[in-house]
């Protein structure tokens, strides 16, 4: 059946698992489908080509095939055989944990119960095609547990997580590391581990889904429509990134996310209680959800069961499921404490588990009757993406615009020539902040990219953000693309990673002050160690904020972030550079852009070139002749200008100076070596950089006989002029620093 | 009355609030009292001498003259001139941030009653000493508004906010900076304006009362008995540091914090209703919070005193009064929208404020019957230290060594040759994890440093951070010294600034897996900035924790905090540079330190000194002469022992190679130049560094010529020894990039 669209949704079967600097040679993906790779160059773009042919009515369609994965939740017959297949959950997690003597069994032991519902009764999926679109997400919040998820997707089916697989947890090369990783194991959809990341991911994923239910979906075609579930435990709980996700979740009625808090009341610590007494149920419903509490996690399949299909008829709010349990279920002298978290149970201790659950099997044994249990999930997954398939066809026919539009977020293809609706500037251009002359290109680019969608913590007009076109996502307009974060910058970065994570063409993009970034920085991390193309506009890049003062002014944050792997930080100096950041922005869907933007006016540079700013580095202005100038004057951002002014002056006196903008230090150590030495010639040691920020890693530029002009203290609350002034980021001291130099 | 006690009271008066990198050099404070330096050396130490004299007997004292700062909260009788004293306040709001044209004028206007009715009827303060030890506490989290807390600090008679102050709001090396700064304006007690940071400051500062409360207070005398009042907004709420401090408040059921939650329903991207409609009452309520709500924060002052009243009744749990207010009240066009939240009203509007409240007064001008009645805080606020002093007199008489132990927390003075408690480590001492020797340092510290207190972020048996010989600080037992965060990073940073600033002899630590630095990444930039020498304990520091990958192994970590300033990032390499980090983090009271700790065994190397620490960079090694080596070989932490080994290979071919440990750069920074040169002559330009993390900013140390051995990529789950060998980090890169150079 419709094998032109079976490939659609196979579009993204193959990113790249490839990551820098992880793998040895030997151990590289040999995957040959085409790879969805970044939208680099057209070449490597996976061109979706649908056949016209007759396809399916959907009234006609016949009856879904897939028995299990059905929309109410029903009992699975054999009660004996469930206990067996959350046995073989629990031991596969002991025996991978205990082979790699390392690793966490507690959270799958208790969990087991909840996984083994959700992933044979429960989710819909398709195991031979992770990436389905309209798959149900699931997200483990409490990512240490990583090995009930591994459990999970070897039971039904994926071809990522194989026997040698589970063998090889948390070694060197594995498709099985010891957090899941989304882009070392397909099946798993967020990267998580750092505690409360992972629930704001599914925030993200089940936003991604009312939006984008609420904008393709007709009466007559429910094209998008899938839960997301998660498990979190107490950690991810006492996280403040969870209650700020949360709250937003229940703000915004995303009734088809559904939370398990796996309740065990243990953390590494100890019992929760020395640092958690605080009533989860009541919070969550304070912040607006349904809230249902299971009080055995342990063997209480029904009660898991019944409380999954409360959850779903509850349709206006999202669904916490507190379910108790009992950390490392069955181990007879390590359940219930905090010694069975973060170590393998021991020899001695397996074995009694072993006694005690009634599990005489081998280490990673699958009994047959589990096996052959699980293994309908193959065909009923096919039949369920073939079903959608043919429902898609059908979908297409009848609304081609929506589904053309629809299909490139799924396949995360850019329209052609989208870059041509990049506003163009010149020197004649008005002076602008450069945040300003964002909004111009965000809004341009709103126009073209149907996947674009985001919002500011609460700073939208400060930010600049909004999207004029657009209204704001809210619970009953979910269709809208302006998100409103309020204050609440970590959830919003890791909603944002969940949102990226959904579709490869929704670009998320999102606000604050520079110097926030510090709030969400382990959401950015995520967001480069993840690969996810989120946009982050972060404006009020430096002292030029002026009045705020130090708590508001960035120093150090250019550095930090330089510093990041798999990460763009971008700074634009005027109204052609910010154009050239955002097309590289939305160029790199597989890694994160920073754009640092000015609250102050900037005058628009001769020079100044998308190109320049695609290569990270170059030069705007030179009156030197064989690549031999007497000084290279080095800025970005606001301090280019400077730059710029100061060799005006230094040329007034003969010198031949060279003006470097140097936009993104990554992007320019990309480049060829002859490129770089075009730029930035080996032999001329007479440099100086002027940048509004800590001079920390500039000697990688200026060399040991350059100077490097910055702010190495922290700033003061005075206006933006007076700072400059008074910080000496002038362009008197940049002639002073290059007359010492040449 | 009690001059020797009450020079006690003022030994903090003068901390140095001149910040570097702030203010010119005519800017400098002119304070002539002995200032509180950090403790670097005796001769800047202020010494404390109680001359011995008859003391009044505590039973004896005559009863406080301060009529209005009394424990029970009654109304001030002349209701007219209230709403005179809040006009005031208003009106200094407006004029300032008119006259600068910048700042946020809606929450002193809308906050004014509040703000009142504490500084004026409960707060137990002395102006003319704002470090007197048991004063009231009051946190502005929404620091934006810091034009309330100025035009109270002005009203209440504080030299640090004069008139010219107020006029000189926001502007350059003013007093009155554009957000509360602690080291810029005495009366000011934590550094706030990022949001959600102060409501945790306050509860690191209520913690303190409770715990020194349960230490030193006596049946027959409470000699620390305080308060601790917070106002916070919308945009507190929001922020997920906030629930997270409050869950840990509601736990430990921090009796004496009262928080005002300035409810006006406005931020700045409007009604809060676009992103915040969660019940914040229900959600205090779930953390163990008593909540009051008083419905009219505008002129309702019998409300907000009936509301202290309670909260102050209620002692097993802090208190959230709900004030609904209106932003910008009384401004009769931009009252209640986002317009006024932060920016200046304009004159014309200033104009009709002033008709619309029938204040006809010049701008900046206090009426003379509010002056009057504000002047009595003068001579109450001296009496109520008088009369403590005198208690402590008496205190001091009976428990003399609970007094000298409370008096050197109150005075920050640590006790002589208390660093003679550091362990020792020789070469031959068994090989250990940094980890675990920081664990032998900080049991060793606690014994002699009475402030010391602390913990980590459910990471206690992995950070080895547990005090040995006392019990948890809860509820109940609030005199113990473990605090236990739970997995709330970010709200244990700002927790612990505010035990810093509670008392200069309070040394908190805390501690979690240096990669979470990332969650709580803004709470440490404010103890840098704000001067609070909090020790950061950052435990599995590299790949080199293995199995739990790349989420959880910090790469740019090290670099992200050499470029951040005022403070010390030093990654000690053994027992005995553990100890001299130790030395380093105790001394250093007004900046914080970072100790990035290794989960693995390390070696204990010789040549390793505390001195050397002491220096931020020293030679471990060297067979060369005439400060000539062939090669240098640079390393930190863990990686020491491989520069070492590399050393002797290298060695054995004949080549005179210097070994340096570089493991602090800042300290290393401040040293002479001839000391530098001394260690890394500028002859040598073969220079190799090794360090398990990113070479940004290598550059600085091995110069354009060396080579730097790093780890730029993330990393990756697989055991230790492995991850080493496959990103390179071995003795065998070093001899092979040493062999290029030389």
């Amino acid at each position: 059946m419709a094998s032109a669209s079976f490939t659609l949704s196979q579009a993204i079967l193959s990113r790249s698992t490839n990551h820098r600097h992880r793998l040895p040679p030997s151990a590289a993906p040999t995957i040959s489908i085409p790879s969805f790779s970044g939208l680099k160059s057209a070449s490597n773009h996976f061109l979706c080509t649908i056949p016209r042919r007759q396809t399916p009515n959907l009234t006609h369609l016949p009856a879904i095939r897939a028995s299990a994965a059905v929309e109410t939740v029903e009992k699975t017959s054999d009660v004996q055989l469930v206990e067996k297949s959350v046995n073989t959950i629990r031991f596969l997690a002991i025996d991978a944990v205990e082979k790699a003597n390392s690793g966490h069994p507690g959270l799958p032991m208790g969990c087991a119960p909840m996984g083994h519902v959700l992933y044979d009764e429960v989710m819909r999926y398709n195991p031979k095609n992770p990436y389905w679109f309209n798959r149900d997400r699931f997200v483990l919040s409490a990512g240490h547990g990583c090995m009930l998820q591994y459990a999970l997707l070897h039971l039904a089916g994926y071809d990522s997580v194989k026997e040698e697989d589970l063998k090889s947890f948390r070694q060197w090369g594995s498709k099985t590391p010891g957090h899941p990783e989304n882009f070392e194991t397909p099946g798993i959809e967020v990267t998580t581990g750092p505690l409360g990341q992972g629930i704001a991911n599914a925030v993200g994923l089940a936003l991604a889904e009312k939006h984008l239910a609420a904008r393709y979906n007709k009466p007559d075609c429910e094209i998008v429509d899938h839960y997301t579930y998660a498990i979190l435990g107490d950690g991810c709980q006492m996280e403040g990134i969870a209650n700020e996700a949360c709250s937003l979740a229940g703000h915004w009625g995303l009734g088809k996310l559904i939370a398990f808090y796996d309740d065990n009341h243990i953390s590494i610590d100890g019992n929760t209680e020395i640092a958690f007494s605080e009533s989860v149920e009541t919070r969550f419903e304070a912040l607006g959800w349904h809230v249902i509490w299971v009080k055995n996690g342990n063997t209480g399949y029904d009660e898991i069961r019944a409380a999954i299909k409360e959850a779903k008829a509850v349709k206006d709010r999202p669904t916490l499921i507190k379910v108790t349990t009992t950390i490392g279920f069955g181990s007879p002298n390590k359940a219930n404490s905090y010694s069975v978290h973060g170590s393998a149970l021991g020899a001695k201790e397996v074995e009694a588990t072993r006694k005690n659950l009634g599990w005489p099997h081998e280490p990673f044994h699958v009994p047959e009757d589990v096996k052959k249990h699980w293994s309908r999930h193959t065909p009923d997954g096919a039949a369920l993406e073939a079903d959608w398939n043919a429902k898609f066809e059908d979908y297409e026919k009848k609304y081609p615009e929506k589904a053309a539009e629809l299909k490139s977020i799924i396949e995360g293809k850019l329209p052609t020539s989208w870059e041509t609706a990049l506003p163009i500037y010149t020197p004649e251009s008005p002076a602008d902040a450069t945040r300003n002359l964002s909004q111009q290109n965000l809004n341009a680019l709103a126009m073209v990219l149907p996947g674009l969608l985001g919002g500011s913590a609460d700073l939208a007009s400060s930010n600049m953000t909004l999207l004029k076109m657009f209204g704001n996502f809210q619970k009953d307009t979910p269709e809208e693309r302006n998100v409103r974060f309020g204050v609440r910058e970590h959830g919003m970065g890791a909603i944002c990673n969940g949102i990226a994570c959904h579709s490869p063409g929704l670009i998320p993009y999102c606000a604050t002050f520079f110097v926030f970034t510090d709030y969400m920085r382990a959401a950015i991390r995520i967001s480069a160690l993840s690969e996810t193309g989120v946009i982050y506009v972060m404006t009020h890049d430096s002292i030029g904020l002026g009045e705020d003062g130090p708590t508001h002014q960035p120093i150090e944050h250019l550095a930090s972030f330089r510093a990041m792997p798999n990460i763009l930080m971008l700074r634009p100096a005027d109204g052609t550079e910010t154009a050239g950041a955002y097309k590289v922005a939305v160029l790199n869907r597989k890694r994160p852009s920073i754009l640092a933007l000015s609250r102050q006016k900037l005058p628009q540079l001769p020079g100044t070139s998308i190109e320049g700013v695609e290569k990270g580095g170059y030069v705007i202005s030179d009156n030197s002749s064989g690549n031999n100038p007497d000084v290279i004057l080095i800025g970005t951002g606001s301090e280019l200008e400077i730059a710029a002014k100061a060799a005006d002056e230094l040329r007034k006196d003969g010198k031949a100076v060279r003006v470097v903008s140097l936009v993104s230090w990554e992007l320019f150590d990309e480049q060829s070596s002859d490129y770089k030495e075009s730029v930035l010639p080996a032999a001329v040691t007479a440099r100086v950089s002027i940048e509004a920020g800590s001079t920390f890693g500039w000697e990688r530029i200026v060399g040991s006989k350059g100077k490097a002009i910055g702010v190495d203290g922290f700033g003061a609350s005075a206006p933006a002029g007076k700072l400059y002034k008074e910080f000496g980021i002038t362009a008197e001291a940049v002639v002073a620093a290059a007359k010492e130099l040449c």
